[in-house]
């Protein structure tokens, strides 16, 4: 049941004390940009197509809000219209016994995407727009950003790719208040915002945002503009409400004190009951369940792995290439498999993809941030997004992106190439040496590093059809498929990839190395090499780096002369997760020598390279004979 | 000497054909790009005021190039115009043994900022052009990019800052080929890049980039502009000069085969001398020196410290606000002291130094990556700035922007406030609990996590008068003066702050707490606690959590009870650099615990923020007496 103006203009109050009230109860929050932006709230959900009932309804209207730290104004907003009952927000507001956080969190019904680090809601919200494009769900897309964002150059990256791709189904609404933490938007950092949006090549329109009338039909307007995305740029004021709020900076982020509420509320002419809520609150259990939502993600068929023989000699991305491919090809109709590129298609291997899904493949151009921001919010909405792009952008690049997509619980597979020194001669800006370490950062993405272009596949495969955040880090150059001692391909017919198992590819005594992606190999030519001359080592393959566990291999470590033989910042790759796990096993190994990338590495072919960082295989040679000989 | 139209035309034939011997003989690189650019670049490095008998005079302008890599046009241009030796660079390019890297390196005659990672050169050259403004070097700065890039948000937020400091002595020259390796740039995603200059207030120039007269005169009209920033937008040719080669986007990151240069040689009138270069290059050695050069840094004088007495009670980023607004006064007239502020000024307290020294500080908006990269840039141009930002925007969000600037060697102090879930109700998204984590992945930084007021105000001015790059992470709550067992401030009158020195705040025996940060003083209070009792436990305070060395205090440690208790992802952050040194020394505790922040964390106050996660008095009480009894 939609309301009617009456109807909108009389919640308005309420969710102003809302506002008010549950700020002030937990003497904390955003008050004032919560009490400009509460009459778009209330419109666009009001006219969005989501049902309180029904809130995770996979073929909803989505509603991205960026400026997450107005979380007081949506909550009230959504609590007043029927999503959740306004007590439990009033109480609960930053407490940790509430689910309702100080900015705003995917799950809670009605709202779609956590934010709180400015300027990624656009790029939210266009990840879902382009997915119901590629899934055929006729959804629209509502965004609200603050002028104060405006400047966060990943939203000039979102107008962008919303125009290239006709994103009529896409509307922005922007709080226009003209305050931000520092005083006067105007003053902070002029933006033209109108100007900017026409130079992109937005519909844009101009309302009065304390007006429904005026907020609803430029919404209506939006709807019948069928050539592209529009922009509503709402004037409102900070504090709209209540008098002695208006248009002060101030109330940014403090909430009223308590005789100050009494007065604002006697404006707003609505009754003050917070007594009842601190009493609730004072009951809230220490800390919550976890929150628990229908998450519309979905996991594709694995289909038949590509075997690669011992003749083959492909890199890793090549097989990943080809992999993706495989998996758009055979779930045609079933489940989408996207890829996310960022002008790299041949140095990523997309091109076959392109040719079999073209409806799938989706060019970002240069802009890493709003593409892996894109891929994220995309992987919620039906598909099987890859994010496809060198270790540097995909990881470095956009940390802080993939950051708020592991907050979010997105369902994203990163796919990064030219990982390691491994890349060569483009140099130190381009060596991706972190990925370990910076994967490690997060709770809850998985890494995969393959060692060869059959577990590539495997590793792309198990990536498709599991639900979860998964990064596969893999390097440039071709490599050999790594062998059994039978002479069969290791990863081959017989094998199924499981994360966080170790592959034992050589079994030996007194030295063991542990190894991962494109330099494992190598180890095993300098094991079968000690093998001609009677010395038998073990080789190790710890293909997910994060999932280390010493007890699992004790046999392996303890007492044994451990090498760690990684194309990775020897501080902050696999070296950490053992140490890690040693400590708290109380494992000791006889010795351990870690060979790694320990400074910014030159240009220069990666043959050179791995020798000047003593990673190619004669100096492991050097390194295992001396230890041997101890 | 300043070279007439009719010697830059006779350069630019002999730079490609240098562009085209060089990329083949190292085979690799750009030469697509470097062609289109190479006009603009010999225009710019022609009319710049840099000696290259004395390139590193502080007072030359500058020339940031940020498509780096067309190094080989940004290698030959100098080369030519008297740089260094061009043999160097043809024989050299892309080989380890040289210094002439795939990407353009900073400290290279001529080359200002190391490039590589798209869209972050047009921030260098806005700090440089800003540093000028503050230390009244009188220099106009250059920023060279091209139009693939221009869809890089941080090329919208450099455009503003731009035009909201007047800074006229900015000239940008746009290599505009509409070819990407993907295609043509209009096809990969359109920008309108004079339409978005002139939205955000730029002058805006357009020129043929292949023609000298036009080039030169726009630059000397973009010279005698005074109002704000000019751009000029070049229309070029990729490939340009060799027929086969001209619009054709499969050069872009490809070398020509031999025959094809014998070819395109012929078609420039140059003669092919290659056998010489590739003779050279076989002589190379193996690794280089490391590039030396002037770097232009200076630091400030630290001044008398400020000391808090066992009275005071204030948070560490109030000390820090005390401390870099006292620096700024005390150094005033002789090293200015900058800050560089998005949007935060309450919150990280640079209200006071705004005050003392409006003249240095900069509001550069939410725009934390432009942030970044103009504080980094503006490090070696004679000014000591703080990048000052809540953690999760000063590392997370900016990532890679702090890691080119590690690369770069840069001079710059990041101030870092509301680390840790110290900051409560916040939530999640502005939880920055890896700060240990994200500079452990940098090679040229220092990380400082001072314990009290009084550290933090050493750690200050230790950073500004200490060359390199410095982080100092602080919380955000008021935290009690650390006293020592005599009950006087521990971090007082007689103690100096050493990078690396491990503080051993009381001494014990059986179980050792090694702590940083904003709980280290709860750890004091607890092994105060148990003193009274007749329990003597050690704590230590690990200041330089990336440096710990168990070593230097394996008294503490070697079969001890040690707890790790941090503020910081659990498993990302001192626990990490303890196991490693335990294990790289042999050293074996006699059993770990870590206290630290094992998911993302809930809403709320920090005191039941630090209940959940034990990281209260209480619980740490409770873990200490178990071990006790053990």
């Amino acid at each position: 049941m939609k309301k009617s103006l009456k109807e909108l203009k009389e919640l308005a109050k309420i969710c102003r004390a809302d506002i008010l009230k549950m700020t002030t109860v937990a003497k904390s929050g955003h008050p004032g940009g919560s009490m400009s932006s509460i009459d778009l709230y209330l419109s666009v959900f009001n006219v969005a197509n989501i049902d309180p009932e029904n809130p995770y309804d996979p073929k909803r209207d989505r509603v991205v809000i960026s400026h997450g730290h107005t979380s007081p104004g949506v909550y009230s907003a959504l609590a007043r219209l029927g999503f959740f009952n306004p007590d439990d927000v009033l109480a609960g507001f930053r407490h940790p016994g509430s689910i309702f956080e100080g900015h705003i969190t995917r799950g809670i019904p009605g709202v779609e995407w956590t934010t709180g680090n400015l300027g990624q809601g656009l790029s939210a919200g266009v990840g879902m727009a382009l997915a119901s494009k590629i899934t055929g769900a006729d959804y629209r897309v509502f965004v609200l950003h603050s002028d104060g964002e405006s400047p966060k150059g990943q939203i000039a990256e979102a107008r962008r790719t919303a125009v290239k791709e006709k994103l009529s189904n896409l509307t922005v609404l922007v709080d226009y208040n003209d305050i931000q933490i520092s005083g006067r938007a105007r003053d902070v950092l002029f933006v033209d915002i109108a100007k900017e949006y026409e130079a992109d090549g937005w519909k844009v329109l101009e309302v009065d945002g304390h007006d429904f009338e005026q907020i609803l039909n430029a919404i209506e307007e939006a709807k019948n503009y069928k050539l592209g995305p529009t922009v509503i740029i709402a004037k409102t004021i900070i504090g709209k409400g209540v008098s002695f709020m208006e248009n002060r900076h101030e109330y940014h982020g403090a909430p009223l004190k308590e005789d100050a509420l009494e007065k604002a509320l006697k404006e707003l002419g609505v009754e003050n009951d917070i007594e009842k809520y601190k009493e609730m609150r004072s009951k809230l259990p220490l800390i919550r369940e976890k929150l628990e939502f229908e998450d519309n993600t979905v996991v594709a068929e694995p289909e038949t792995p590509i075997v690669y023989t011992k003749k083959d000699k492909i890199d890793n991305r090549g097989a990943f290439g080809n992999a993706i491919a495989d998996l758009a090809k055979a779930n045609k109709g079933k489940v989408p498999v996207v890829a996310v590129d960022c002008d790299l298609k041949p140095s990523v291997k997309l091109e076959k993809f392109e040719k079999v899904a073209p409806e799938n493949y989706v060019q970002i151009g240069i802009q890493e941030h709003n593409a892996a921001t894109i891929a994220g919010a995309m992987s919620v909405c039906g598909v099987v997004p890859f994010f496809v792009d060198f270790g540097v952008f995909g990881l470095d690049e956009t940390f802080n992106q993939q950051r708020l997509n592991d907050i979010n619980h997105t369902n994203l597979k990163t796919a990064v190439t030219h990982c390691g020194i491994d890349i060569g001669e483009d140099g130190k800006t381009h060596h991706e040496i972190n990925y370990v370490g910076i994967v490690r950062s997060f709770f809850d993405t998985k890494l995969i590093v393959p060692a060869d272009p059959n577990q590539t596949d495997k590793a792309v495969r198990y990536a498709a059809s599991t639900p979860g955040n998964v990064v596969i880090a893999m390097g440039r150059s071709k490599i050999p498929v790594i062998l059994n001692e039978a002479g069969e391909p290791f990863f081959g017919e017989g094998y199924t990839f499981e994360y966080g198992k170790m592959d034992i590819l050589r079994k030996g005594e007194k030295v063991t190395i542990l190894t991962h992606g494109s330099v494992a190999h190598k180890a095993v030519n300098v094991a079968d090499k000690l093998k001609e001359e009677g010395i038998k080592i073990t080789v190790i393959n710890v293909s997910a780096p994060l999932e280390f566990d010493a007890a699992k291999i004790k046999e392996y470590i303890e007492n044994t002369e451990v090498i760690i033989y990684e194309d990775h910042n020897k501080y902050n790759g696999l070296f950490v997760e053992f140490s890690k796990s040693v400590v708290e096993n109380g494992i000791k190994p006889a010795g351990i020598e870690v060979l790694g990338v320990d400074n910014y590495s030159p240009s220069g072919s990666n043959a050179l390279l791995f020798k000047i960082f003593k990673l190619d295989e004669e100096s492991l040679y050097e390194i295992v004979k001396e230890k041997i000989s101890k």
